[in-house]
């Protein structure tokens, strides 16, 4: 494809194109996926599918106005702007600030603990999650805001990331004793797995922190990244969650076991 | 109709046209049935024709934004480009890059094999499918990386596609005897239409590679060429998945068979 840009080139235009066309199809499907599974499990972990649906859903129409926007901005066949300003980085953030609270829940959800804990674990993880993408973002769209610097606002969004870290590993690791092996093992995996792809967002932040203008290179980087992040984090992390809630029913359920398997 | 474009005939033009237009058709009512059908077949056997459903879901996307994009490249009614590089090539790779793996997901779905087993394939195919098609994509898009030729990246993809073959006609052949003559059938006419369907990818690259600018004889049979390799593919694929998971449904359930057969 041609794009007949100034600011990007054929081949760094067509990247970024076609990995947010990859983001919409990969959240819609999931969804798609999701929602028409959702009765293959035990109706007790329905709703942590559900929330997991949901997060993709949530992510498809923003990847939509991405795509769009994108276009806008850079591809003179759509608008003959040609201006990096006109591309909307706030679109990443009011995704983020929706979904990843909802992913928090998911992992409480789908542990089907006593609702006394489940109240106490989300009372936690939920403002602290907001907190973190709020305070990353003026640092991130370079907004001046009582004169503080990118830098600070990304350290200052360090602080609730470590907390929920932090409550992950440590509070929730003991209510994990009571679950089985397998299901140990899974939630070991989710864990990792939400560490792995959010450490690319402070890094993909890092890198476009040392640049003032638009610099092309660093522009894809960063869109491919947090496009690869989020497909990982949401529709990956949304299939384990379905995985484990499928495990546990049928440990729950030996109908269920003999109806959905047949090991 | 008539496009007025300079790089096709009217005839090459409609050929392309209508052959796309039927991809969104086949693609998006094969969806349409198996979504609604998924509840004529015992529950071990619903996610296999969900993720059938998915699969062709995933490629009517695709096939909207491919017409979309062949209509903006050579249709003077549409934006007036006569350009072919518009031609967004890199959809068909990123939706064979989601789908070929849940192909591959979709036949050890349907035998309900024990967990273990299932899981060990998936390991392999998996990761192998994913393989195959990142390596294709630079050879057939002729992007210069690293300065290795596109018959090269063509030949590193055919070893992944080797190892799948194995892994199918090999591996899965042990765990076929303990299904019914009928099943056995079945399963290996969906690993000949698999063989039957891939092998127009290679061919088409082929003849994708002789060419240094834009022929359209080669564009159309390209564009041909693919568009019924994935119908045969995917919908063709899925609803032979469908008619397995029916046959495998009546053979585990007196009841169910009673219920949905005559006989």
């Amino acid at each position: 494809m041609n794009n007949l840009s100034e600011l990007l080139t054929d081949t760094q235009f067509n990247i970024v194109f076609n990995m947010l066309s990859l983001g919409i199809a990969s959240m819609l499907f999931t969804t798609f996926f999701l929602v028409l599974a959702r009765d293959r499990v035990l109706p007790r972990y329905r709703l942590a599918v559900l929330i997991s649906a949901t997060v993709t859903g949530i992510a498809a129409y923003h990847y939509f106005r991405m795509f769009d926007s994108f276009n806008h901005a850079f591809s003179s066949l759509d608008g003959a702007m040609n201006n990096a300003a006109v591309y909307n980085v706030g679109y990443r953030y009011v995704d983020w600030l929706l979904t990843v609270p909802l992913l928090l829940m998911e992992i409480v959800a789908v542990l089907a603990l006593t609702r006394q804990l489940q109240s106490s674990l989300l009372k936690r993880l939920v403002p602290a999650a907001a907190l973190m993408i709020v305070l990353g973002y003026p640092g991130d769209a370079k907004l001046d805001i009582w004169g503080i610097a990118p830098s600070v606002w990304g350290l200052l969004s360090t602080i609730p990331f470590l907390y929920i870290l932090y409550v992950l590993f440590i509070e929730l690791s003991k209510s994990l004793v009571r679950q089985s092996a397998g299901v140990q093992k899974k939630i070991k995996q989710l864990r990792l797995l939400l560490i792995a792809t959010w450490g690319v967002y402070p890094i993909a932040f890092i890198f476009a922190m040392n640049s003032d203008g638009f610099v092309a290179d660093q522009f894809v980087a960063r869109e491919v990244g947090y496009t690869i992040a989020d497909i990982l984090a949401k529709c990956l992390f949304g299939l384990l969650i379905f995985s484990i809630a499928r495990m546990k029913s049928a440990e729950d359920d030996a109908e269920f076991a003999k109806t959905e398997f047949r090991d």
